[in-house]
């Protein structure tokens, strides 16, 4: 009888955890869907070395040009302080660049460089080949009332 | 007139942010459920000092008593050395213990304690709380649903 391959025999003797009340947690379940997709972003960014966040950031300075540093943390749902660093990181990179508030000359207004503006369109076709991934577990009706719940979920 | 109240003149001057393409993102916008979701089960464990993945490992000792680190760091999607730290640090709390494996002196069974697990099923019951208040926002079936889609993303 050929012996079990190295995978067979983990799976032959370990059985799978019981996961109790998680197996049915709403929260449980967001959470490890999240930390796949994170994983998964992280592999097909890599080559831009681009984390989610700093995309996050890049798309909505694309899509906002000459916002404020205070309405992107509290877009994304960050501590100012945290993005003024995150800022300063795509900055040096000469992705983004700030400017003097026209109205309060204190605040910095954010743009996209050429650059910045260049790899963000590239970043778009790559997350677009992440998204149709995602998608391919549900049909196109039931893709749009996850995205409705996870926004109603997120304003809870 | 009456002036508008601080957070009426705050909506009325500051538009929503155009998020393009993240706003039909399911990556991004299971990313903002997830914070939302921490950020209210940090609220609701803050009195009991637990947080989400301390409420995960004592939950899955919980149901699987005697199982080794290793078993639980596959199952949680963590690194090993992440994992022993928190075990020691539940340790420290005498919430759980760890005995020599049986069959392998060198692997570390873990149980809880009777304070541990006393203190789990006293989480339990909150994470129930929490959970009503995610479910309140679809219907059983669609809850369903969720939780299916929700596994088949985390297996991507």
């Amino acid at each position: 009888m050929p012996s079990l391959k190295r995978k067979d025999k983990a799976a032959a003797t370990e059985a799978p955890l019981d996961l109790g009340p998680l197996g049915e947690s709403v929260g449980y379940l967001v959470r490890r869907a999240q930390l796949t997709i994170f994983k998964r972003f992280f592999e097909l960014f890599a080559e831009a070395d681009i984390r989610p966040v700093q995309y996050s950031i890049l798309t909505l300075v694309e899509r906002n040009q000459g916002l404020s540093q205070t309405q992107l943390a509290g877009a994304l749902g960050i501590k100012k302080t945290n993005l003024v660093s995150l800022i300063d990181e795509l900055e040096a990179r000469r992705l983004v660049r700030r400017k003097p508030g026209g109205r309060d000359r204190r605040a910095r207004e954010l743009y996209l460089t050429a650059e910045g503006a260049a790899l963000t369109l590239r970043l778009h076709r790559m997350d677009a080949v992440l998204d149709r991934r995602i998608s391919r577990t549900m049909s196109v009706g039931e893709r749009r009332r996850l995205c409705s719940i996870l926004r109603q979920v997120a304003a809870l």
